[in-house]
């Protein structure tokens, strides 16, 4: 449990950056180099290789190295968790949402139509 | 375009605190006082205030301060926007996995089975 939440405070500091999320936009379409995610970003290599780092530490992207080339891999296990963790209190929000527009349909829009109001005074 | 990323730098950022987290799962049930929401979390009222700050300015909640109560509310369109944005690249990233998966189950497994393959020589 402790795990799980260490796990989305990495995973949704990861998302926290256009940077990494571009990075993961790149990755969504296939395995990439380090230096081909850079590109788009116009920073330094060393500023592409911390934001790797970052988004590996999160479990949201694996890489290897072959030879002189790392190449980039996204994991879809860390995308889902957060993307379960956010579905359920989002789907938990509407339904009592929902619940409450239900009540506000079936109760009397004037206050004293109520059992509780007292008979007009003569 | 632009407001839309600074949203979910915010959103994300607010979603990597375990505290921030605790308070959207406390305000997915319902509304809640300012109090309220810190009375799990063992920090001073000042940190708390702090927090719901983050997550009023993330757009994930907002707040009304009627006499000395301030009362919280979640608002699920951050929440949506969020989980849009990770499911977008989730599911994008299965459909080309599962891609992957159809064209390894229809390709030979032996190399030199294709059409291309030399004749064995003599």
């Amino acid at each position: 449990m402790l795990d799980q939440t260490a796990d989305l405070n990495r995973v949704f500091q990861a998302l926290a950056d256009p940077g990494r999320r571009l990075m993961i936009e790149r990755l969504a379409r296939g395995p990439a180099s380090v230096s081909e995610l850079g590109q788009p970003l116009h920073m330094s290599l060393a500023a592409v290789v911390q934001h790797v780092q970052v988004l590996e530490a999160s479990g949201l992207v694996k890489s290897q190295k072959v030879g002189r080339t790392r190449t980039c891999r996204i994991s879809p296990v860390a995308l889902r968790s957060a993307e379960h963790w956010i579905s359920e209190r989002r789907s938990l929000v509407e339904r009592r949402l929902d619940r409450l527009g239900e009540y506000l349909a079936e109760t009397p829009a004037s206050p004293d139509a109520g059992p509780e109001a007292p008979p007009p005074s003569h």
